[in-house]
């Protein structure tokens, strides 16, 4: 072994840490304990007999293609039905060249700052936001600049402030990192009034918005607000799209629409990276798509996570002691929990943990370190019956803090 | 749009190229045109009733896990079967914490660079060397350092050169990249003997090698020479593997070996990379083997692409004019050939494709431009009459430019 090998390290090598969710899960697969620190999709949403069927007709019909590699910009045909479900649902500004297939999010979330992000560069993101995501930012050396949320989501007041504050120092930021609906770790979505007001700013002072949407399509009840890409049209919007949440997260498809001209530099990027994404799993998914399967089966998931949450919520209200609050999301997969000021999530964890239930401390998703007294619970992953009994848990730890 | 995109993009993005050879291929896609150009495996190698089999298997007792996210590191039962196979081959120094998997071999090649590169670092690389590996490190500000080759590959006396030189100057490579089984471009197979030497000179100098074998197990005749990995036994060296010339492309699956604390680092890349690699293609993998279906799948490719290198290794000796020299590989995907130094083959590409035959420059090869006279031959993915019928085009062309 050669003698130096943490000197010898990039300083991107140096940004790096493991993420705490990843290594809290590991901590956490007892059987007896109930964890609410991922945000696992239920396995009762995968379409198992449909994929059967669907593998068995792509192997039939399209192995050559399908075990091949293929074009780095992502299979043709899935790339067309991506777009043709925007276009229905009133997207205008899209066509194929706006369109190019990643390797689930977490690629999206990797490749945009790497042809954005010199380090020192600025990126904004709400206080708080999805780690994932801040800490694929910070690893090219960006420097995050956190914007408050309120009820509604990322306070346009406060990013004006900020954006403002940075102009008179000549400096501006690489890009806003917004995640509009159904917010991890919050909940929360952003109406259209604010999207509008956050577009206004990105265009007033030229920034790029990157509107991260897993969530998008998980909702229970309430209206679909349009896209941040839709109500821009301009080309200042980045948005990103996944199947992790609505068909299966071990596919690792993701997808990224943008201007033609940001697509062409994310798509080299993504050369050098891993040339191409699976193009097996992509041909699945586009047939599953084909076969009509995954209008039917989303209606499906959304149903169950809809008692999921019901049960979930029903149970907070009975259990929770006074003076804890919490957001009761219309989609998505998380509650979002604020305790009393005084109590502290990462203490309460140890706690939770010997009580037998888990969830991830908010502190991590603040890139200050605020968040003390906030937690995330997810609700999709467990059954309805221990969301129940894992909130009775939870509330339990809680009582002894009060 | 934004006013000033080129402006705010990253010094990395300013260093990305579109591979020449993917856009190349798009060139080369009318059907009446051979393509020797590109690195694809045979689709008759595809196992298609294997995989039918073992898709079903893996969904019908599986599901759960092989649709959901797993492990950074990868599926644990493939990362064993990987580990056992090299332990059965002799590989002492490998357990699994030695072993993580990547999203097949390209994100190993972006992921080393990311933990190891700061702008400005030498790296030390073949003369010529795989573009994909080449283009990656330059991505992070990697300055290549070619070394040129001989019928043995990287020549050891100039890398002990090079290496003196550097050090004279107070300056140390990150690592030194070597493609040792069949390497890419030339096909050249390194006998243990240089293995030996380069090994020795990267003790000497504490300088990790980077060990790229996508093609080891692609061996029609001779004798499997020991890993780098294995001579080395201390840690000096990262084996990179892959399934994409021995199963499918496709399912991007390839493998890192590498030193403990090496492994570590490259595991905290990935996680902000792609989080994991797609479990789903992981478990057909790991079944696939399981069932035993690898080996007589790995032979029966062999066979077929050996006669594929035999009748074009045949075309060649018939058709080719005086004065044009090729390797003749035990395995691999590709010969390597040298014209006389008076014809351009990029000039030659254009006459070539007025023949109907496609190949690749050998210059985009060379980190320092030279290689003008020299062109890369695939003989994997067209059938043997079209190997033929291609070489009798090729020389046909050549012999225009003579």
């Amino acid at each position: 072994m050669i003698t130096d090998l943490d000197q010898i390290l990039s300083a991107s090598a140096k940004r790096m840490k493991r993420s705490v969710i990843r290594e809290l899960l590991k901590m956490t697969q007892r059987p007896e304990l109930i964890s609410f620190a991922g945000g696992l999709p239920s396995p009762e949403s995968f379409p198992v007999e449909q994929l059967k069927q669907v593998v068995a007709e792509v192997l039939d019909t399209d192995s050559a293609r399908a075990l091949q590699y293929s074009e780095t910009e992502g299979d043709k045909r899935l790339r067309e039905i991506l777009v043709e479900r925007y276009k229905s649902n009133g997207v205008k500004n899209i066509s194929l060249n706006n369109l190019m297939i990643s390797t689930a999010s977490q690629q999206a979330l990797d490749l945009i700052p790497k042809i954005l992000v010199n380090p020192g560069d600025k990126v904004i993101c709400g206080l708080p936001s999805y780690l994932g995501g801040i800490s694929a930012f910070s690893i090219y050396g960006a420097e995050l600049i956190g914007i408050e949320l309120d009820e509604q989501g990322m306070r346009s007041d406060l990013l004006e402030k900020k954006l403002e504050e940075l102009k008179s120092k000549g400096e501006k930021p690489k890009f806003i990192y917004v995640i509009p609906d159904f917010q991890n770790p919050t909940g929360i979505c952003m109406p259209e009034k604010r999207r509008l007001e956050i577009i206004e700013l990105a265009r007033k002072y030229d920034v790029l918005i990157v509107e991260d949407s897993p969530y998008r399509e998980v909702r229970f009840s309430g209206t679909p607000q349009r896209t941040m890409y839709e109500l821009d049209g301009n080309g200042q919007v980045i948005l990103l799209g996944t199947m992790s949440k609505i068909f299966a997260p071990g596919f690792r498809i993701g997808w990224i629409v943008a201007h033609e001209d940001v697509i062409d530099k994310l798509i080299a990027a993504k050369q050098n990276t891993d040339l191409c994404t699976s193009s097996f799993v992509q041909k699945i998914a586009a047939r599953y798509f084909d076969n009509g399967y995954f209008e039917e089966n989303l209606a499906k998931t959304n149903a169950m996570y809809k008692s999921k949450r019901d049960a979930m919520v029903k149970a907070f209200h009975k259990y929770m002691p006074e003076g804890v609050k919490w957001t009761e999301p219309e989609g998505g997969l998380f509650l979002f929990v604020t305790l009393p000021e005084h109590i502290n999530a990462e203490e309460l964890f140890k706690i939770a943990i010997n009580e037998n239930v888990a969830f991830v401390p908010g502190t991590v998703f603040y890139c200050n370190g605020e968040g003390k007294n906030t937690l995330r619970i997810n609700f999709s992953f467990m059954s309805e019956e221990m969301n129940i009994e894992g909130s009775r848990r939870l509330a339990n730890a809680i009582k002894q803090m009060i």
